[in-house]
């Protein structure tokens, strides 16, 4: 197994997301360049990819679900431009790129990502539409997606870390942080694989077990490449200043625990794949590239 | 036909609004805590009075479909939460009380935007999941209120809103504005309610051509009681600083036009009611009001 799989994926999602957007040239036309600027900024589109290899390791058609793994793309894109804003993290830049509302201005970025947001939800509702899917089937997609990405998920998480800034992290925080603004769109879509995969309640639950590891190990890593890119920047030893870092792993356990950490939910996410029937060497693959990866 | 109905409307609303949204206590409540101020800060709640009105002039139950018509309330407080943000309007009041931001801070603002928005979706979806309506009467609902205020939208009404600031309107993208940032969620609050009652194609080109000429008739009248109410607030003769509001009717056409395209936009929606079979008072007393309204 090697990235291959994933560069493949990559091109026939960017495909698929170019095909369901509207015109660029659609009236007005600036809004439509603030979405595809943020698209297609470099993402890595983990979340569809996951949700593609789910497909597979339930044994159903990829190829038939790009556009419903296309709606998870659009909802984490939004929600990158939005916590980029002056009134969230006030980030200038992201993927070395200039973010969203510094090209666009900022009302134009807020409107980029409702726009995404409601995109996504359009997207869905067309397969059924379309009788890619069984109107039923993609009702429960919606159903997961709208649970996993708002306020009880992932716009709950943002707001917890919102709240938590400036303040000494507690682990129920930094727990429910993690499990809600970056793992609950993980997770769901693994799930959303499964439910268009149409699996059988075992596999469903072992998809489960997957994505909430693998959610979590994903942020872990990412916090600690986080620290370890700052302090390259800065020149100061790694972990140094550990304290001053919003509400993380490694600020609260240290690195060392923290990977520590990231390593066990790997390998819990990794038994989870034992009880499903298909092709699973890509989610297995991706599984174990989290904790491997670099900055 | 009076008011009482709509007062009786109102309070069901309020009340499925409680019953839908997460429990005020949920962690981290001070994400719910800025979804319901801006949810219960004395809207009129017009979008899902003319969803259940529509559905009685299509002789469905309108009790069943409350929860879907809340889902248009919920679009519809997200817009405003937004479009008041500083990078947006920048508006410090709404209906005589401070604004989202003003009261949670702008971060929260976005959020709780992003949070009623995501929830109206994962209402209507959990409708098909209880089998209250069959999931291909609910995947519709879902891509009509989609479609109506995303990108192609009530999003790009407010994006081409947002680029016409400081520039003098020209009628068409002033109609593009109208018809995108108000008419299309209120077009779709009557088609919702077709859908909703399983509405035949005669009666939905009926809501449909109603709710364009509603929809229209509501932003104009909405403009001139703006410039009304601006005049009285500065003392200047009513009309006089026409040229320095943002794109409107009153400002292309003068205040005594505009009110004569209003009346004959609801001439036709009222004629359109002809063509339904239901108890249609509903609808006609809506849209009479809109042109009769003060400010």
């Amino acid at each position: 197994m090697s990235e291959t799989f994933m560069n493949d994926y990559r091109q026939k999602i960017d495909d698929c997301l170019k095909n369901l957007l509207p015109d660029a040239a659609t009236y007005p036309p600036e809004i439509h360049q603030a979405m595809r600027y943020s698209l297609f900024a470099g993402g890595k589109r983990l979340r569809p990819i996951l949700c593609l290899s789910a497909v597979k390791a339930c044994g159903d058609d990829v190829v038939k679900a790009l556009p419903a793994s296309c709606a998870l793309e659009a909802i984490h894109t939004y929600s990158l431009i939005h916590d980029d804003l002056p009134g969230m993290d006030n980030d200038d830049y992201r993927r070395g790129k200039p973010t969203n509302h510094k090209v666009f201005g900022e009302g134009l970025a807020i409107l980029a990502g409702d726009g995404l947001l409601t995109l996504a939800f359009e997207w869905l509702s067309d397969l059924a539409e379309k009788e890619y899917y069984p109107a039923e089937q993609i009702v429960k997609v919606i159903k997961r997606l709208a649970f996993a990405s708002g306020v009880l998920g992932m716009v709950g998480g943002q707001s917890a870390d919102l709240l938590a800034e400036n303040k000494t992290p507690d682990e129920n925080v930094l727990r429910y942080i993690h499990s809600h603004k970056t793992g609950a769109l993980i997770s769901a879509s693994v799930e959303i694989g499964g439910l268009l995969a149409n699996a059988n309640e075992q596999e469903m639950t072992a998809l489960r077990i997957y994505g909430e590891h693998v959610g979590l190990a994903y942020q872990i890593t990412d916090d600690i490449l986080d620290i370890i890119g700052d302090a390259d920047k800065i020149g100061k030893p790694i972990g140094s200043d550990l304290k001053n870092h919003k509400a993380t792993f490694p600020a609260l356990f240290g690195i060392n625990q923290s990977q520590e950490i990231a390593r066990e939910a790997v390998l819990k996410a990794l038994a989870a794949l034992e009880n499903l029937s298909g092709a699973t060497e890509e989610l297995r693959y991706l599984a174990q590239s989290l904790v491997e990866r670099e900055a």
